[in-house]
């Protein structure tokens, strides 16, 4: 009797350790794809996310998870990746000063961030001979961050569309974006209703020596209204969040 | 009495080592720019390439030079950086096999590599404030890799104003690659009339382990008629060459 293939077309997730990239893996995973995940040691002071990464990997049951390093601290020029400059904290949130102050980027805006990553997620997903491509960016409750747009995703599906040997041979790459036009608390539904356990991730931008989170910094004030507008609880703060 | 400022605006340079970046750069200087070199250990299997580019980059008296490590062996998928493919010698060599079957890409080809590039250079470029990217791609007597053609770099300038802060601020940036429609001898021609010591570069793909040019690889090749078209020697050859 014939029966269908148990794996599912492969696809490059880039994962994070947070929210919304472990959300957008399980939505990829739902919808049939086998995964292969990428995450990035980027010298973030937030390595404590990178180990989140290994744990919401594990859970998703990915085929293969592999850690790059690069370290943009070389490069500098955001509070994430620069000791010289400091993460915001109560800065009466990201969404309403993006919503406020358009074209104001915050200091957590790492240079080309985005960019850097899908290239490495193109490079390892045409070594894969995979065509598709995840990642969790939101435009809605996000920080004004340039590189979480739809018409920059657009941008790099033309790009890696001239870029690749994949591409020129006719195989276009699709980079999906499931949660680009969701708020916080509509991820949080949204997880929630695949059974995720977001008690395995890590959001903070600033974790103090504990690990856990500052509850200040704009990463945990945007979970928390999350959190709060799902009516759910956050695992990581339990009742008193 | 006014004076000009004796430095020009800056412009990040990707400098590998080798003939086509060293080139590259020196047109760049030629036409103002200040240089902020920047190189990649990707875990290239002709790393000397890497020694070369520290040489390269203080002829070329450049005001920084920043070399970051992001290790694509582990991504693999070509002989440039997988010990388990062989780089091919004695191909009659790249440029005539890409004119004959064009889209047969050789496994010299490194996924992604120049988009990643790109993008690593476009985070550094932001935190300068350097508007300009000097790369030393070249669509002509080059091996049939995707990208280093001229779509391929127009698309990539196009995603550059849609990722970052620079272009959402309304400050474009510009790649520029002087060598693009150049064949290796132009190369060779334009850098020695701007007096260029080839002697300090490396571009064999595969050198044996007393680090002198193997002779046989696609870049060898491809260098050594470029000098002979050019009636030039080859500093790194001599006579013999």
């Amino acid at each position: 009797m014939w029966r269908p293939a148990l794996a599912g077309p492969p696809a490059v997730v880039l994962l994070s350790g947070g929210l919304d990239s472990y959300t957008a893996a399980a939505v990829a995973k739902r919808d049939g794809f086998s995964l292969s995940a990428l995450s990035i040691n980027y010298g973030q002071r937030h390595v404590r996310e990178l180990e989140a990464s290994r744990d919401v990997a594990a859970a998703l049951g990915v085929d293969r998870h592999l850690e790059l390093a690069l370290d943009l601290s070389q490069i500098g020029g955001s509070s994430l990746t620069s000791l010289a400059i400091d993460v915001p904290k109560d800065s009466t949130f990201a969404k309403a000063t993006a919503d406020k102050h358009p074209g104001v980027i915050p200091n957590t805006y790492v240079p080309a961030r985005n960019t850097i990553f899908l290239s490495m997620a193109l490079g390892w997903a045409e070594v894969l001979g995979a065509a598709d491509i995840v990642i969790g960016v939101n435009a809605l409750d996000y920080s004004g961050y340039p590189d979480c747009r739809p018409e920059f995703i657009q941008a790099f599906e033309r790009l890696a569309r001239l870029a690749t040997r994949a591409g020129v041979e006719g195989r276009p790459l699709t980079v999906h974006t499931p949660l680009i036009s969701l708020s916080k608390a509509g991820i949080i539904r949204l997880g929630l209703s695949l059974g995720l356990d977001y008690g395995l991730t890590h959001s903070c931008y600033d974790p103090p020596p504990s690990g856990r989170p500052c509850g200040h910094c704009d990463s945990c004030q945007l979970r928390a209204a999350g959190f709060a507008e799902a009516g759910a609880t956050d695992p990581l703060i339990g009742s008193a969040g």
